[in-house]
């Protein structure tokens, strides 16, 4: 019996519930695991980061339900992907824009209403589509049941940073509860100097107990990327940051290149 | 070994933590679920309305444990009801008014102490009650074992909409993550007309996609009544809607019958 | 298989959904139950209180795993403590100060890294040793594979109230969604006087129903310490109370004594 992990903008209403509730009555020893459901409202950009990098932590046959959908019950697809050793369901919108290509298996186009709900709203696919695919590749159901190959899907052009010159052009990806800015910046050189909002932070910690107080530091993020943080402080707060806000890296020394930005 | 559903107003803290530790200790091979612990505080409506539209989801044999419970610890009593294949607990306070009175099999005033903790507070019947009541059953002891007999419940009044004349009175029962406002109207014709704090709505979208930005629609909720929606942004925000506001829906042309009124 | 117990300051976001993904990696038959994830960020004193009052909730052999870090990464220590039938890890800042001493069976230093995930962040041990030694836990391993035998512990200070002449000084240790703000003042005598930022609370009510509306008073919460609560308000947002507010209760009566203070 498969995991079936979730992964939602749903909050912390009945929801998810419903998706559970569903998802027993047909699986009724199915383990059904909560991945997340908070990020920030339809922001497929944080959904399809967090699912990046998460996925990893989960066993082979996995099954992830991904459900961060404002098109829900229009004419957009629902696709369910076989990709490195586990099966991911979500909307055809770029949450999965992760998988690269050449890691795809198997696309298919869900259509295949003997899978579904008896009723389907046009408002609730995670309970009435999702749920009982789910339950239903959990049973066995091969992926290639659900309906029609498909040859490629949506995706993001904002997930990937994007490297320019002496510049990498990124973006705040997720803010967590202490109000911590993760960007998907790759934290890889030890030196970065990163302009956000006119503002610039150079400053680096390796903890969040050895940054200075009250004022906001890069710190390398549980995903290996820059976080902007603040000790026992929120940096999200005091700089004002929101999920999808643009920023940047910059390799070379910006003071003497261009002196008029460089304050912070 | 049954399914034991949870559904209460008590947010994310460490109650239903509590909850779920009483309940496997009693009984450690139960599956517990969260069916929802958002309600507004105390809403006894709200919660009446979310188990009336989803317990159906749930597999036969369900043990739903709903606390919203204002009158905790006074002489309200706490009633286990079996209907409809599945057995409720709840404080005798209107939580269980969607259950009609031809689909009762059963009612107990739940107050044989052997079933409950050693120590009961006055202010966590949740834990010391609900929850290890709820163990025994799914462990297999009889809704007769729990208490005598009793004749009825508390109904509320307002948790199905009252129709008079050309218009239903109603109310709002639930707003979701996204703002989205959900009504007890049922969304039965094409061409509503409804009426909240002075405002008209009549704009009608089939998804949320197909609502245009900016202003708000009805759309047709996963719960099959109206729900009060903006594409993109907060209806209740924008419109400063909370639970329990009551609401109308006209089935004539109100512009000729009530001009006064008909300003959006 | 034991039950795992997950009790953190993460919220609700995803952190806890990859600690439950790599738990169920390396033990896929665990059993995971959340108990908290609402503590106000980075407030060891409230995690460790609620642990104290909430563990015995739990069935023996349970794995409690309690994250609430702030020197993650640091030199601070993560402990296994055996005590109580039970098996505690958290970071060495005060969360278990509420194990006595003659209750401890084995505490070790966590430092076996055949336990911890591969790479090992500086920023999320939760995920990459809580998790992993827990799943090691629960499939057998001995705590005592784990570290070093370690002598003693960091204890909080402010845990346990103050017994100072005809005074207890105690602290608000938690506020729950309904605003009750919770002390750690044992609720044992029947006409308390509480004192808090100025104000006087006598008033006593055995259950939330039976008090006046629009007035805090105080209640015998399910922790067995004194709640101060408001019938259908709040009393956290009204006194603006916040967790590890002082506070102190009297014994004789303080408006002889020192009539200055005694004014509500």
């Amino acid at each position: 019996m498969s995991l079936i992990a979730l992964a939602t903008d749903f909050g912390d209403g009945l929801y998810v519930g419903e998706m559970k509730a569903v998802i027993l009555c047909r699986a009724p020893r199915a383990r059904v695991v909560d991945l997340f459901h908070s990020v920030s409202p339809q922001s497929v950009l944080e959904g399809a980061f967090l699912l990046s990098k998460s996925w990893g932590f989960f066993p082979e046959k996995t099954i992830f339900v991904a459900v961060i959908d404002p098109g829900v019950g229009s004419a957009r697809r629902i696709l369910a992907v076989r990709a490195m050793n586990r099966t991911f369901l979500a909307p055809d919108n770029g949450l999965l824009s992760f998988l690269p290509q050449t890691s795809i298996d198997e696309i298919r186009s869900v259509e295949n209403k003997k899978y579904f709900l008896p009723d389907v709203s046009s408002t609730f696919h995670g309970r009435d589509i999702f749920s009982p695919v789910a339950a239903a590749l959990s049973l066995g159901t091969s992926v290639s049941n659900l309906g029609p190959r498909a040859a490629g899907m949506v995706r993001l052009a904002d997930l990937a940073p994007r490297r320019s010159g002496n510049r990498i052009e990124g973006k705040i990806v997720h803010i967590d509860r202490f109000g911590n800015a993760v960007t998907n910046l790759p934290a890889s050189n030890s030196s970065p100097v990163v302009r956000i909002g006119g503002k610039t932070i150079r400053a680096v910690a390796r903890t969040y107990a050895e940054a200075p107080a009250g004022r906001p530091v890069l710190v390398r993020s549980s995903f290996s990327t820059w976080e902007i943080a603040e000790s026992r402080g929120s940096a999200a707060a005091r700089l004002n940051l929101r999920v999808g806000q643009p920023l940047r890296q910059e390799f070379q020394n910006p003071d003497s290149a261009k002196p008029a930005e460089a304050r912070a």
